[in-house]
């Protein structure tokens, strides 16, 4: 019997115009499983967190990832997994990415790495088609490999891990609302207007540009999303009063972090982070909305493996 | 009186996936203009060379330049230009944007610089709103200011000078067919399905990433093009046919030229440059059009002040 610790973290999808296409990893949050592998067949989950999780394994996202390393690479095993950790699903900071990625990991490690980098994330994509109804790396692939990574392409899967400028702070905030990522997804137009889509690439340019010149500026002010948050932005109570307060306070930016409803600013200070935190938790407890706000600088880990 | 002579080059606009927000300049190609000013009012154009000009200065995007250079700068003068050099117009290499950013950057230097480098780009815009019906940059700003650029949004413009790999080298192929911009804008579609949309804003982002670390690889994979190809390419007879032998013969990628006819590649070796030139020749000719080839080192050079 092997047995692994491992640690993937939540992570933001989109960045306000990288829609589907890019992801960042939030190093200091996210899940942690415990796993086994040995001789025999099947799955079994335990939950160890007071976080609920579907009973039917078919329904965990980590099941899926785990069927499809044992497809990629013709292995045989029994294997269970505990859930140690877990980020609240629907909290739309990449929980089922989180325990996909690790599952995929920790797997990865079970039998002594023999999948790449990207062959991992095409194993952690299966989670997230069975939580969104899509295969989509944008939170996978940062949640497994750490720091700021944009998605070129699918068919094939093209990963480019992005540099991170060296002061870079995000801000979470994760109110209590209910958004379900399939709903969030339903409710987009089929087809984009051209002058939004124009407008969206230009500012696609712009993001990677500002990240490897290390233009903080360029960075904010290409983190516009004309696609999804026109769309979005209903599901989260006083959103566009809110980013006014937080770029009135020195952010540069603030938008949806992947489908919502948790929200996320950018700054190149550590005090104008913890400030935008106290912004956004003052804005939700005001509206009787609990909620839980992050600050992290972001940095390129990605999941790892965890003493036991 | 003050006299100046000023070349302003070729450009190709979207390479590929960047319709509408990134263009190419070709240093070894362009417009050649003498500009003088003296006291006076009114505008009066000739054309020196035997690319067919209207003679009605209205129609030429050489005067909306001019004028909006003086309205912005509150000068008064009487200017008189001389074509010298002209690119074929609708041959798809920017023969506007040549034409309009030589008359800007001229009458900057006339007047000794008062209009910075975006400025500049404002007035040359307004040569292209007369050519093709929108205010686009992403002839007009690489005819200004050179090399590679990204316009990451118009309101404000906001323009940025990408990276330019070492080796990087444009083979462009002018056919003799006749397309106008308006109509080659006319044919496209009001919307972007959301999957092509996501296709292209992920290469967009590749291609910038492929810049700024030097990955030429990555810069070919990423310069493909969802949203206008699919509808220009009919106008190019045999489009789809001469990519394929181009790619054979080891360039990276083949595009249209901003709205065609023209068609470029892109390679990282001289060689593999020429030889593409003869591919587009051969296929070309063998259809009957006459064509022109060139072979530009892309650097980062763009409008200029010639000898007098």
């Amino acid at each position: 019997m092997k047995k692994v610790r491992v640690f993937a973290p939540a992570s933001i999808a989109n960045l306000g115009c990288g829609f589907d296409i890019m992801g960042l990893a939030l190093d200091e949050v996210g899940d942690i499983l415990e796993m086994t592998a040995e001789e025999g067949d099947g799955i079994t989950i335990t939950n160890l967190t007071d976080v609920p999780l579907p009973d039917d394994i078919e329904e965990n996202v980590i099941t899926p990832v785990i069927r499809k390393f044992l497809e990629m690479t013709g292995q045989k095993a029994k294997i269970d997994v505990r859930v140690c950790q877990k980020i609240y699903p629907g909290s739309g900071i990449g929980s089922s990415a989180a325990s996909s990625a690790a599952a995929a990991y920790g797997m990865n490690e079970l039998f002594d790495c023999p999948l790449s980098d990207e062959e991992m994330v095409v194993c952690a994509m299966e989670g997230e088609n069975l939580a969104s109804g899509g295969y989509h790396a944008d939170n996978a692939a940062p949640a497994l490999l750490g720091g700021i990574i944009l998605i070129r392409g699918y068919e094939p899967l093209d990963i480019i891990q992005l540099p991170i400028p060296g002061n870079f702070y995000c801000t979470v905030v994760h109110p209590k609302i209910m958004v379900s990522t399939k709903e969030a997804r339903k409710i987009l137009p089929k087809a984009v207007p051209m002058h939004d889509a124009i407008s969206q690439w230009g500012n696609v340019g712009g993001l990677i540009a500002g990240l490897y010149s290390g233009n903080i500026g360029l960075v904010g002010r290409a983190m516009r999303d004309s696609v999804a948050e026109p769309y979005r932005k209903q599901f989260i109570p006083g959103f566009d009063e809110l980013r006014e307060k937080i770029l009135a306070s020195g952010s540069m930016a603030m938008n949806i972090s992947g489908s919502g409803p948790s929200v996320f600013s950018l700054s190149d200070k550590r005090e104008t982070a913890h400030r935008a935190g106290e912004i956004m938790k003052e804005h939700f407890d005001s509206r009787g909305i609990k909620c839980e706000v992050y600050v992290v600088k972001v940095t390129n880990k990605g999941a790892k493996l965890l003493a036991q």
